[in-house]
């Protein structure tokens, strides 16, 4: 049976490098690709090209509750499960800066910002939770005790900026806000899908600072060896997820496999 | 100088109790105290009887950004200065339960949650900083170093459910989410207000599990010496309160003053 990886926000960035990444390494496998406008995402149509078959490309916003129910019951009909579902898409602000003080915070910028970073993964995984539940644990490293095995992954991006206890600059108001609840998400998601067979492993990976358009503004400040390519990091975070079990679930990771604090 | 204490969401429960300990036991002090109906907030009426010309209660929405710039612009006429702010109002969920399973997820829920419990009190910093950076110091514990000299207090009303490290159970995914963001909020304001003078100190508090509308329909599960009333809970917090400086900013305390894990 094929390994079924869902890549949440595949347009770009590391969305669109996961995908890429899957469908080159995981055999048989098949991607479904999730982004808001399809029709604009010229290298995901590319990539549909050259994979005829493997990738199925679904309009969705996460924003539109609508929308993640609609995908999951096409996703349900046409596949059955889901192995491991990424969710990828996130903003750093509205405005495309992070607030570097207190004056550039203002109400609507961080409804926004945690509506798209931490909302939308959370209720993606409500309504794909029951087909990561009839995975079939073709991600990851299945333990030998069979009452230890896992059905699927969810895997939230998350960001270094959003440990609480790694905080040592400040600033960043909003993405900082959105990626901690987010961790607390996964925290609870791998609490209430780990209790019980089928397992669903869930949790928090930091992708390192990743040349992309989410960064762009800020790539002058980081050292070149510590910007990385969106094809290095997915590479890192591939890495770790095929990696995990049901032990290692509900925690937060770097991109080199040690763990965030909260 | 009067010690001039704000306390947000003081028409009941743990906000209205700040005020009445304050007014009993900060002397020459004075307690600016806000809510969303000050018409039907018939307790917070009578304490300004009780205590005339030492309470002023303002009408405030904190989901409402005019609404508090308002506030803070005529705060800042009458008194010139805040010595500490609480943030006080909190909702477990739209719905007055927290969810139980990701089945009683929604967009909305959580939305609202955050908006209230997350993005309010953000907001009421955004403002009423200018204010406590005019403080004089009046609450918590001056170190003998000038330099080391706090203006103001910042007091988020966080909850234990809102440690992602501590979190052991799942469930009431908005209101752990929404408390785990305040936590980075309040980290993040700890930095940016506590770097240079005039400082102010920023902290959240777990009050325990107090005896209040918003914890009442689980009021059979707690055991009856572990279930505070709020006098005795607020008294425990105006200690802790009464002892911060500024080597203790930026950190989550529990009712007892021992420290919380994010």
């Amino acid at each position: 049976m094929a390994a079924i990886a869902l890549v949440q926000g595949a347009s770009r960035g590391l969305g669109f490098e996961f995908c890429r990444n899957i469908l080159r390494n995981k055999d048989p496998g098949a991607v479904i690709a999730t982004c808001r406008n399809p029709a604009d995402a010229t290298e995901l149509m590319n990539l549909v090209g050259q994979h005829p078959g493997k990738i199925t490309v679904l309009k969705l916003d996460v924003n539109r509750e609508d929308d993640v129910k609609d995908a999951a019951e096409h996703v349900k009909r046409v596949f059955g499960k889901v192995d491991l579902m990424i969710n990828s898409s996130a903003m750093l602000h509205p405005s495309g800066k992070g607030e570097t003080s207190l004056r550039d915070v203002s109400a609507q910028g961080i409804i926004s910002t945690l509506t798209t970073n931490t909302v939308g993964p959370l209720i993606m995984a409500k309504y794909f939770a029951p087909l990561l539940q009839k995975g079939s644990g073709a991600f990851g490293l299945q333990p030998p005790e069979r009452a230890k095995h896992h059905a699927g992954i969810i895997v939230n991006i998350t960001a270094k900026v959003g440990s609480i206890g790694d905080n040592g600059l400040g600033g960043w108001y909003s993405y900082r806000m959105s990626k901690a609840a987010l961790n607390m998400a996964t925290r609870n998601l791998s609490i209430e899908l780990g209790r019980s067979r089928p397992r669903v492993v869930c949790v928090s990976i930091h992708p390192g600072t990743v040349n992309t358009d989410l960064s762009r503004p800020y790539h002058s400040n980081v050292p070149k060896d510590k910007l990385f390519s969106p094809g290095y990091s997915v590479h890192c975070l591939m890495g770790i997820i095929e990696s995990l079990n049901i032990d290692k679930t509900g925690k937060a990771y770097n991109w080199n496999g040690s763990e965030l604090p909260w």
